[in-house]
């Protein structure tokens, strides 16, 4: 037995950068539904590059605040926008015919921030749909899911419902989930158009 | 939007494969529970090399004569031994204290061959347990559980009602499953000694 160094099995967060990285190229034009304190939006507008595009939504001043804090201070800001509403809005915001690689969503409430202000089964389900209707094939949407905090039992019951029903013939869905946790750990959905 | 090639999600089995690569060092003795035609055998006797070591198991004398050609053809036979018996016994077989680093598992029946003869619960759970015991830190038991045979769904519950069981403290377990297929596709599982 060698004393190599071993890798652990990735976290669902670890796993959804792995899929961005395998998805998402230069020239891109990809969505951060739940821009938060902006960790993701900095992460796709990297792998964007000066020649693709971030759109970031997020009903939160705070969120949209230290979100542009972040992308100014990584030097990405022209290669993102931000728009302060919730995502359920996408489909006014994004032409119908423009087309999305890859779209994130950090589930339940923003950290450090209020956490009764929460992400909802219905407009999580009805940006999730707006995006299908974009999404490039094999484009991906990738879901951090939170089932911990009041009312995330409820949503990840409902994305899980509507997800698992999606026709495999025109999305596959993969679900990355640690299943012996007590403490419930996010859970990962990826959904990639066939 | 660029014309690059997209990747598309990796199936449970390429995910075994991409952990298996991971996981297993040049010098490593892992295990093939369940050796069948020899694939997952080859492929774990290439990653430990001339100064590591494979041990095999399977019930079937077609799957010993399958795995021992395909091991022949591939220059790999030094490398590995394989026991015809089932891996039920594989406490029997390997030294309390000799340490493993990755045990592979797949479950049901052997491919092309007679579809009665399958895994079982009880003999599935006995060989889990005995790896476990030999397993070093970040060590990795993986499963490619199929729930579609007769018989299947029972071992199926079986193996993730262990799994996620097993205190958080000691394994963690992850599980990676494609969630909207009609026609049941394996699931992995995968054990980590923490």
């Amino acid at each position: 037995m060698k004393g190599v160094t071993l890798i652990q099995l990735s976290s669902a967060l670890a796993f959804s950068h792995a899929l961005m990285n395998q998805v998402v190229n230069p020239g891109d034009h990809v969505i951060d539904a739940t821009v938060g304190n902006g960790h993701d939006t900095v992460y796709l507008a990297k792998l964007v590059g000066t020649t693709g595009h971030v759109d970031g939504f997020d009903i939160q001043p705070a969120a949209i605040a230290a979100t542009t804090k972040a992308l100014t201070a990584a030097g990405f800001n022209h290669q993102a926008t931000l728009w302060q509403t919730g995502h359920e809005h996408i489909a006014d915001k994004i032409a119908a015919d423009e087309p999305i690689k890859c779209a994130v969503f950090n589930l339940g409430y923003l950290p450090g921030g209020d956490k009764s202000i929460i992400t909802k089964p219905t407009t999580t389900l009805t940006a999730i749909k707006a995006i299908q209707e974009r999404l490039v094939t094999n484009g991906l949407i990738i879901l951090l899911v939170y089932a911990g905090h009041p009312g995330g039992a409820a949503e990840a019951k409902a994305v899980l419902d509507y997800a698992t029903s999606l026709d495999q013939h025109q999305f596959q869905v993969l679900q990355y989930q640690f299943v012996n946790q007590v403490h419930v750990p996010p859970y990962l959905l990826a959904i990639q158009k066939r």
